[in-house]
């Protein structure tokens, strides 16, 4: 399978992130790539290929030009306001009960009004790595198009947060969102995505919500108990033409091992076979893990390699996207398990 | 004057505000009333009065029993989740263009769900302090029912940023706005609220935005360029009832000294005198200082014995309620200033 990595995502690194009370390192760093890439290597089989330039054109297929515009230029605004000692992040927001919808002139405005909480700083060198992470995604469908039956999109910054017009939960740019759409603008009728990250996909589910050419289906924490929160709820299943096209399934936080994990992903799997996707998008979140350090669900290693196999199992072409799963030792074998066992599933 | 105090509001102390990329010591702290009553009593002619006993009651006059009932049980639910280490925070948002308009159980959700910003943590002590601040500024309209022509109430934590079910700006329930609700309670058909606060007093704006009975006019910093970003623009007018009772007049940050505030001032005033209000609502806050930490127009302490006067010449029964303005050498002496004018006027 080709993987497909740039050094140029390493440019992003946020120092501090701000989490239930107290300032701390951020958990989304460069390293969790080096642990895929390590155990990726160490296994053999695949083939670390850099990706095309698209540049930022795609980026607005499912964003809003104006936030695009925001990404691109916010680190310099920062600057030339706050000097570059500490990253660009906001403090004060637009909640849904309190505004008119205007964006201000300053950074400190702009930044609030583009974010939905506190773990999306902005460094000196987001914007390429944002940029780089949306090609590595791009080249993977378009490898998936020249006839590879799968890929793994190794993105960095994550993207499944990232809304329409917000960033958030370390993500900017709706990675496996372009993808999806890459797909339906290369010709694919109906095209899945699968978000398998502990956290619901928030930013994927907005984007697609009214829309039936991409289904979204994500497994879950609860999230009237865990982040994001506000959206991500069992009842939540699409708007107007998109209606029926969005299945969430949340599960609970701490009581959610394999036996309870392996029917919800069973359903999820069939809800996707019935819908018959060209292009399966999989949110490749490994934050489900029992030593996640911001996750309570309990999977081991041998349940990636049965997600994969699963997975697999469907025989759809299938792009992998990186999402979460945090620096713990695991984090390369779990990432690897799960393509082995969708390679298994092949054969 | 009677001047409206006690030491319950001291139990309110938060720790740490995050702004603009770092955690720093927060602004909003007790000394700043400290400095504000040390004035009181060097310049003489105020005497400090104990509050009366109103409990949460008034608060739910114009926030939401469920944001109430969040406030009081705030600290508890914290400290069962994450311990008494830190402050209570949220750190992600319910944003307008990201969400349902539903409330999720766990304290990070809710917290998240009833902020707009990063500087309005709750500790400990922050709901009786909530409480008693709101009882300040209702025993000086009772003051002034009962036959006073001014009063002030020495508020802490300030109210006028805290929205009918939000908290933000280090405001939790609204001071201001629950006073001029308690006088129209009392039979007044028209009560208005000069806010001269240097930030846009986005709560109470919100709070009788629909309203003809209380006039809500505001001069502040321009929110394309300042806190709080999303309300404050000149072109907010009122809606239904309210349509031409919000007025709104935003200024340049940098350039606003007292020959550009006066006939702003002035134009406020000249709309407060033609709706005839059977009682004035000040929310004074100090921030217009020159010195002042966090904002930018340059008023100098001479300029506050002019606005005192101003607002005195109006000849209307007078509550005074502290908002912001912070530790910073000159507090005391400048409020001191207002109040000191305001009397001057009526002699």
């Amino acid at each position: 399978m080709k993987v497909i990595y740039t050094e140029k995502q390493r440019l992003h690194h946020v120092r501090f992130e701000f989490l239930n009370g107290e300032a701390t390192p951020c958990f989304e760093k460069p390293e969790r790539a080096d642990m895929v890439l390590n155990a990726l290597n160490n296994h053999g089989g695949f083939t670390i290929v850099e990706p095309n330039s698209y540049g930022d054109a795609p980026m607005r297929w499912v964003h809003t030009d104006d936030y695009v515009d925001f990404l691109a230029s916010c680190w310099d605004q920062w600057v030339e306001t706050f000097g570059d000692v500490h990253d660009a992040s906001p403090y004060c927001f637009a909640p849904a009960r309190h505004l008119r919808n205007r964006i201000p002139k300053d950074i400190e405005g702009r930044l609030g009004y583009y974010s939905f909480d506190m773990t999306a700083a902005i460094t000196a060198g987001s914007w390429k790595a944002i940029v780089a992470a949306t090609e590595c995604a791009l080249t993977g469908v378009d490898l998936i198009k020249q006839g590879e039956h799968a890929a793994f999109a190794l993105c960095r910054p994550p993207g499944h947060h990232a809304a329409p017009d917000l960033m958030g939960g370390y993500c900017y740019a709706n990675n496996a969102a372009i993808a999806a759409e890459s797909f339906v603008r290369q010709g694919a009728k109906r095209v899945a995505v699968l978000d398998i990250d502990y956290h619901h996909g928030n930013g994927t589910q907005s984007i697609f919500y009214n829309r039936s050419d991409v289904l979204f289906t994500s497994i879950h924490g609860d999230p009237d108990y865990d982040y994001p929160h506000y959206l991500g709820f069992a009842d939540e299943d699409g708007e107007g033409e998109g209606l029926g096209f969005n299945l969430n399934l949340p599960l609970p936080l701490h009581t959610t091992d394999w036996s309870v994990y392996e029917p919800v992903l069973a359903q999820a799997l069939a809800r996707i076979a019935e819908y018959k996707p060209e292009a399966l998008v999989i949110s490749l979140g490994m934050d489900t893990f029992a030593d996640d350090p911001i996750s309570y669900f309990k999977l081991m290693r041998n349940d990636y390699q049965n997600i994969g196999w699963m997975i697999g199992l469907l025989n759809i072409p299938t792009l992998f996207v990186f999402e979460g799963g945090y620096a713990v030792d695991d984090l390369g074998h779990n990432t690897v398990a799960v393509l082995d066992g969708f390679n298994k599933a092949l054969v």
